[in-house]
């Protein structure tokens, strides 16, 4: 078993960096707060005996050797990032309970056949540079480098810039590593698990996504001088649709989501109706069909809503990925690991997407699930209790040691 | 008349100080361009042997002396600011208008009996600082000067600290000055005078104006992870509210208008559901019981649509004003100058809100108007011809003339 008090002495202690404004962290990727979560994270690895790798995308693999020199590593990990209000838990749990099972591994002088490799992925979130897993999406070939080299966030800064700046772009080639598994342990982000009063998801599916950016083109005029019959009003277009989002993703129930997080009205004056207005739609669900069946929908209706006002639209799909299915010898083997420590389990799907996802494209790949408080995350009052945070690292422990052989 | 050259190139020399980037002006209140703006009126100013006064909100007040020693002034002026995608008129021409009705007079070498004052207001425009047109509001004794230092942009900077950093605090007490009678030309920003092919427009009445500022407090949650029936959902009761304001506007025709300009999310990321949403709804119309019809409907509706929601309401009114009836004689004063040069003209309410609506609350006032393109200001594209230009000035320069006695 693993030291619980270790693993949630190490979390707590990198959440002192970018501390959040209510007990949550806002440590977000490529700031100089990420830089310092970074060293202390490496620090650490150092101390566990392992060697780093950092490849062109930021991203962190540590190393403990195997004894088989021909095989393959079991990757093992999540992020560190954390959303601009974001939690203490989100990403970090995954990183600092693979580097648990590594630390006690150490303890138990028990040796693998298989190298273990603990990740820390680069823009995970995609809060500050969309799409979210970026990094693990360029390692699994489904971004080039220099799109993600390019992506820009909302004050024009790019990604590439900002990852020289901070002092952590590595020189290897961005997905060279082969990998014999790979194993996420993560909160869920739902209310699932609580609900259903289990301490452990075994994850068998991810949802699909699509984040739609909408740039709807208004005229801007004067709010007070310009009669109604006049205007040319994204904004209204932009409520019609926020409507239309909720209505497709309510008729596509159950188990399919809809939103908005982010708006930007341009000039964004009191007294001027805008000229332009940006926002991403935000749909998931575990159906492919379904999935592209709201996208469809939601494009073709926000046209019509749309050429209705006057207003121009346009879409950009700035994220997206398929629904995934988990390797089932790995799910199975999470099931055991479960099992046979006694925790109470369920099969589920994943709401949010993980690196995992993308790790799936090229390699077997599964994830450990650990219910959260209320289902709430991506807030600063994200919660976990200790045993949680116990169980989800004890099953990755067990999950991990099985494929790793000894 | 006046030299229509030299206030044409007057309005374009200042056009080119805070340029906008698609031939329009962006030159905010009390940024560095402002004070930019302000030296280059001021030395205008001195030329012409005024005598400039500063108050402590900013506003200038160029003298020319009259021969009646115990005469009160007549102010003439508007604004020197813009939005920041404004275009080159709105405001401008009222104060350069009025300084070229001076600039007539010297080069007549006509003598009033009343002095003359052209004035340039303080943040009239509200973009940077709501409410609009508060030196002239703080003027009339609307706002306390603690008010207008306090009110900040959207960084957070306040008006006092902007304008101490600017170097144009001045030291008069603000609205220690009596008025005669206050004159501003402004161009309509609305269709009406084109469409009826009018030089000239004679104002009657400013529409009164609420600006409600919406605080609408939701739970910040995981866009994918969060099932639609879990969401308390800020971004999607501001669409209901959007919608709903739109409809009380339409309800309220003819003559009434309703919507929004700024719009910011929290924390404004793709994939977390915005757990503050903070929006500023914008009504006008000139009948006093309809305005406050129009709010009363909107503050109870939007209730109800968030407590549906579950989500938080706050509703602070940041700007007001009651529709204004300007001073019947003056207004008879610019129809019969309008009438004198055979100008085609015509009696209008003015859509939007000037500094003259607050002047009207301590002297008598009243405005002229001419047309512009399309109806179309907040806007880069903002445009008159040089011959509407020349019209508002010469009808400006009699109707001062003629106040202003000989
Ligand atoms: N786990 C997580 O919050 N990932 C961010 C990507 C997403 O929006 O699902
Ligand atoms: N004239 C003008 O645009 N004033 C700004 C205040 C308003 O919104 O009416």
């Amino acid at each position: 078993r693993i030291n619980a008090d270790r693993l949630w002495n190490s979390i707590h202690e990198m959440a002192e960096i970018g501390p959040g404004l209510r007990g949550g962290n806002n440590r977000q990727t490529l700031t100089d707060d990420d830089a310092e979560g970074r060293r202390l994270f490496k620090k650490w690895c150092d101390e566990a005996g392992l060697s780093m790798g950092i490849d062109e995308m930021g991203t962190m693999f540590a190393r403990r050797e195997g004894t088989d020199p021909d095989a393959l590593p079991v990757y093992v990990g999540s992020h560190l990032d954390t959303q601009p209000t974001g939690g203490r838990y989100d990403g970090v749990l995954g990183v600092l309970g693979a580097l648990e099972a590594v630390r006690s591994l150490n303890d138990l002088n028990i040796k693998t056949k298989h190298p273990i490799v603990v990740v820390n992925w680069t823009n995970e979130e995609g809060a500050r540079f969309a799409p979210a897993m970026l990094a693990s999406g360029v390692f699994a070939g489904v971004h080039t480098l220099d799109y993600a080299y390019g992506r820009k966030d909302l004050e024009g800064k790019t990604f590439g810039e900002e990852l020289a700046r901070i002092g952590w772009k590595g020189d290897e080639t961005v997905g060279a590593r082969k990998m014999h598994a790979y194993y996420e342990l993560h909160i869920e982000q739902g209310p699932i698990l609580e609900a259903e009063n289990k301490e452990i998801g075994v994850v068998t599916h991810c949802q699909g996504l699509w984040w739609l950016e909408f740039t709807l083109t208004g005229k801007e005029a004067h709010t007070g001088s310009t009669p109604m019959a006049m205007r040319v009003n994204a904004g209204l277009a932009m409520a019609r649709i926020f409507e239309m989002v909720q209505k497709v993703a309510m008729d596509a129930q159950p188990n399919a989501v809809g939103g908005v997080g982010q708006v930007t009205f341009q000039p964004n004056s009191r007294n001027v109706l805008p000229g332009k207005v940006v926002f991403t739609v935000d749909i998931r669900t575990v159906d492919q069909e379904k999935l592209d069946g709201m996208r469809a929908r939601i494009e073709k209706e926000a046209a019509d809503i749309c050429s209705e006002i006057g207003v121009g639209c346009e879409v950009e799909a700035v994220g997206h990925f398929d629904p995934v299915t988990f390797t089932p010898e790995l799910v199975a083997t999470v099931r055991k690991a479960a099992e046979t420590l006694g925790y109470a389990h369920m099969d589920i799907v994943s709401g949010a997407g993980h690196d995992a996802c993308w790790a799936a494209k090229v390699a077997p790949a599964t994830m450990v699930m650990c219910p959260c408080v209320d289902g709430l995350s991506h807030n600063e009052d994200e919660d976990i209790s200790k045993e949680w945070a116990e169980a989800g690292a004890n099953v990755l422990f067990h999950a991990v040691l099985e494929t790793a052989e000894i």
